[in-house]
């Protein structure tokens, strides 16, 4: 299962004056049309950020070098819903109205197209509409940046995770496993 | 977008006495919680195993080594309609009644609990309900193929994927891509 996570990014969104940036490594390529590309993006209903994405029906993602560690403590361990993530951080408009980073890899600006409930997350299918690689190299993964980020941030990873998983559990639960109709 | 491709699978499918088993590249972790492994895999509506996919509400996802590169060809460029492509190639029936190749990285056995549209191709999420890793270091993934695999293989891919972009352009022009309604 650990080979099935995709580079970190940062998933920005913006809805009625409200902005966020959260960290996730649920990206997929969704399609194998270059003039068409799409992206799936699961988000955990709980995070501040899946309520701004499904309202706005816009997300941006945006890679992060391997020099950018910092960012994963500002977007990754703090909650938008008390703190603006953004307020120190160089960003602008994209298209869909979402927060693209003035400083990261190479970004996707998208627009939702579909949604799929998992349960504890929605699955969103959007369409590319804006992006750019800008940096050189490959992007940061999550493997890579755990082995160099200070101790204490990887304990407050571990623990981050560990109440999302007691969260996604009693969330998962909801569903009804065998009830899958290839008609409906 | 080159970035957002997984590791090459063989997913492998079984319903009412028809089996099949394709490649892909678009399947990701779908789930935080060790007990309840899930993952979503996209496969187009044109294949042979969607249709048997969609039906068993299973797949096994058949993760390949790098020295298995002779299973590209015979899984990856020709149709299982016309040709039983598992009769040569050693397996066993899993939990879900998928095919789970003997000689393979490691396996992934799925079941179905839910489907998005994506026009093209559809976004299935399963629940793993059985699963191994066999083999030491990583899977396949497929821009290491393409380096060593034989040139006339690399065309056929390349016929192939130019026929998909063609059929992909067709069937997701009918989605209606401003039609997002975040309460639906």
């Amino acid at each position: 299962m650990g080979q099935l996570w995709s580079p970190l990014v940062v998933v920005t969104s913006h809805w009625r004056g409200k902005a966020n940036a959260q960290i996730a490594v649920s990206v997929g390529a969704a399609s194998v049309v270059p003039e068409q590309p799409r992206v799936v993006v699961q988000i955990y209903k709980e995070n501040y950020s899946w309520e701004l994405l499904k309202n706005s029906g816009a997300f941006a993602l945006n890679f992060l070098r391997p020099d950018q560690l910092h960012l994963i403590k500002a977007f990754g361990l703090v909650s938008g819903v008390d703190v603006d993530k953004l307020s120190d951080i160089a960003h602008r408009a994209g298209l869909t109205g979402s927060p693209i980073l003035e400083d990261c890899w190479g970004y996707l600006d998208c627009r939702v197209i579909n949604g799929m409930d998992g349960g504890d997350m929605t699955c969103f299918l959007a369409e590319v509409v804006d992006g750019e690689t800008i940096s050189e190299g490959e992007p940061l993964w999550w493997p890579q940046a755990r082995r160099v980020i200070p101790d204490e941030w990887n304990l407050e990873w571990d623990a981050k995770i560990a109440e999302q998983i007691q969260k996604s559990t009693q969330r998962m639960g909801h569903i009804d496993y065998t009830s899958w109709n290839p008609d409906k």
